[in-house]
């Protein structure tokens, strides 16, 4: 179970619970009145533990598992061990994931704004908000309800955050409208200059910064990530993107809905994505690029023209991913075949 | 036009007082006591605003645009609408900056030092400079004029910062000269002690890094670099140097006047940038090189050996750009042959 | 030598002392009684200098350094200028390291809490612990002896950190159990949320992230570093593994003993590495692999399979570095003949 130094348990819960929360069905014949009291991996779960199948790669540990409870497909059910109560669902992560924010629900905070704050008379922020120590708002900033602003927090003049914000501590935020339960984690950046400037041997010279960053709602941005505010056209985060640690967001970067930027990724200015783009670790889109919607670019590639929409690209520069793998392959072949003729 | 929630605007200005500003020079005809109160691209410009032309691939873009006035190279001046007041340079891009500039100049602050700020008695700074909340000032530390050190900053002992320094929210500084006009953007990291260990199986054995970082004038950082001090010898940073988000300079290089090392470029230990060295994103550059005056390194190239002035590389390990491309091309083609025999 | 501003030197030490704090041997007729004030690299070293010897690329360097004393391998000693006192030493930059150590020996601080911090009441630490201004410290937090914890930096509730830990400016730490002599830089994150979600086309899901993370004794973690706590697992850093800055640890990450992170480097979810692996820059490493201990990867590099212990790779995908070298001289190769027979 969970370090109880850092995690609050809510619970026990029924089955019949469980099943409303995480929208997974009983199994014929589960007692609903069954009592779980916590979430767990397959391997560490005991009787009282709900936890779940998802990838067939793990149908050896759940057949050793222990759980008292299992979220799983339907069509896996013979490969649970006897006695386990089973939960089915076509999405048993998802499930899971809404059943584990029942036992370990995002604390509410108690809504202090500390004294060793520095906070602009003309900031306002709604009911049931918390401001850490250290945190400096500027002044007009507008902060909604339900909002957790962590310590050593810097917000700048004039951003407006919406409600059930988290923003982590020691992230700065400027020239920025935040849309509702936006959570930015420790250390990220927001709205600074972009990288603009006409090159001139003589000293190249800055290009005022004139845009925003604007980011919709339920965007998770990671650790110590960038995003920075558009030239004069504004950057803009869809509804819903996922963008995970050490991630740089270039000006006037536009990101459809629902995109999942892994670490290390790199979008360069003006580039436009559509929604549910997905980015490996470490992929670099060059600027003024459109890629369209779902496209998945593998890890560590590099995308330097436009991107069709469902397109599947790797590689540097990125092209269809069968083909990369062909040519990873021929090229370990041709090696091979030269080595041995030595 | 800009936010005003984030933007003040000067102005408005004649066409005579843009082209003085800007270096740009009005065509025959042109009215200058015409008044401009604003910048805007092509396509949003209006009838009051200043634009510019230099891509010429925009060149539909200024046909169809409103905008009352526009900076562009002369050969161009056919294809700018009738009514168009037009300013000719040959570097627009950098007339168009200076114009912006003016009419979004960089606020002078009001040289506050905040008395939420932890300040050494024994640290010193200039007129007109500020200090935000939060911010540690350690001793002995030397703040020039008009400078904006914002918040929860942290400067260790025995810094100094030249004139018209600006500092970002969360930097951290120490063991460093830093030169007139530096620009560091917020969670920019200088001066921590560079990776140097002896490796051991028995433990690694810490190396102290007994250098400073030398930033030269006019240097712009971006969000969370990381430039580490030297050794023994200094980390330097040349005058004019523009440098990303993200960016990673180890202990010892020395970069020239004027180098652009895009976001989340890398260079490792001791090597050595000439002038105008340009590293595109992702780009990683080994240690103990030398990369010789006005070399481009293309985005995601991995530079292994030491490079010639001038030289246009591409690929790990980087070689001259126009044989990366051909030998793209030619794996593209020997993939497509191969499954087209099949 | 190291300027005055920034470091404070001990000593002088006589040739015998530094013999004994180093490890390293006078050489036959070496006076144990000369005194040494500094250290300083073979081409700055005066009369009053030690220096070192290691790679054999600076043998000519040492003929012509002034240096005082040299530690270096005896085989080499027939190269030192006359009069020059040796040292010798089958690892003369680790015995090179210890004696500077010996020089510039960590400062061991003033133990002072700042008034300007924020420290829960329930909050706990040692003697000899220093904790700088605008420091927030959470709930039930456990500092160890001889700590110096900088400014500005925040500690979330119920954290443990061992004795003698260095914590840099602007750091954040939540949900995590520390050891002994860890050292954090400016701007590391550690303990935030994995980036743990069920991806949806209605909105990705959020997974509670219940583990935490461990760091073992004796570790270093570069600037702006990224450490995610574990999904539920933990995620764990090995005793005296040495990270450098900007790299990612995702959750559920296991590193070895020894590992060394170079800049930028990134491990992706659940993965395990062994004992001693290394990771050059920008390298990346896939999810829930295992990498042998002791393996090497080339900078930039891609691992998307397990790795054998030992094994040296380079290229993405990773293959066996002799392998990868003779692809890129066979590709070089490819590309001149090609153009040669136009």
């Amino acid at each position: 179970m969970a370090d109880k130094r850092f995690f609050d348990r809510a619970g026990p819960f029924s089955i019949s619970e469980i099943a409303e929360r995480s929208g997974a069905e009983p199994a014929p014949g589960v007692n609903g009145n069954d009592i779980l009291s916590d979430v767990s991996p397959l391997d560490t779960a005991t009787a009282d533990d709900l936890t779940f199948l998802d990838n067939t790669k793990y149908l050896d540990a759940l057949a050793d598992s222990r759980a008292g409870a299992c979220i799983m497909h339907a069509k896996n059910a013979d490969r649970a061990p006897a006695g386990m109560s089973l939960l089915f669902s076509d999405a048993p992560y998802k499930a899971y994931a809404l059943a584990a924010q029942a036992f370990y629900p995002r604390g509410s905070g108690d809504a202090l704004i500390s004294p060793a704050a520095s906070i602009d008379p003309s900031a306002t922020s709604g009911s049931g908000t918390s401001i850490g120590p250290g945190t400096c708002i500027g002044a007009s900033v507008e902060i909604g309800n339900d909002c957790q602003i962590a310590a050593n927090v810097v917000i700048g003049d004039g951003v407006t955050l919406g409600d059930g914000c988290r923003v982590g501590a020691n992230v700065s935020i400027s020239h920025s409208i935040i849309g509702n339960r936006v959570h930015l984690y420790p250390g990220v950046r927001i709205g600074q200059d972009g990288f603009g400037f006409a090159p001139d041997p003589a000293g190249h010279v800055k290009v005022p910064q004139l845009g925003r960053v604007i980011i919709h709602d339920d965007v998770e941005i990671g650790a110590n990530s960038c995003v920075d505010r558009g030239s004069g056209p504004d950057t803009v985060i869809g509804e819903g993107c996922w963008i995970d640690n050490l991630v740089q967001v270039a000006h006037n970067v536009q990101l459809g809905r629902g995109c999942i930027l892994v670490a290390q990724s790199g979008v360069a200015g003006s580039s436009v994505l559509g929604d549910f783009v997905v980015l490996g670790g470490q992929v670099a889109v060059s600027g003024h690029l459109k890629i369209g919607a779902g496209a998945q670019i593998a890890g560590q590639s590099g995308v330097v023209s436009d991107v069709e929409a469902g397109a599947i690209l790797g590689g540097t520069p990125a092209q269809p991913i069968r083909d990369w793998h062909r040519q990873s392959i021929m090229l370990a072949k041709m090696v091979k075949e030269k080595r041995t003729r030595k």
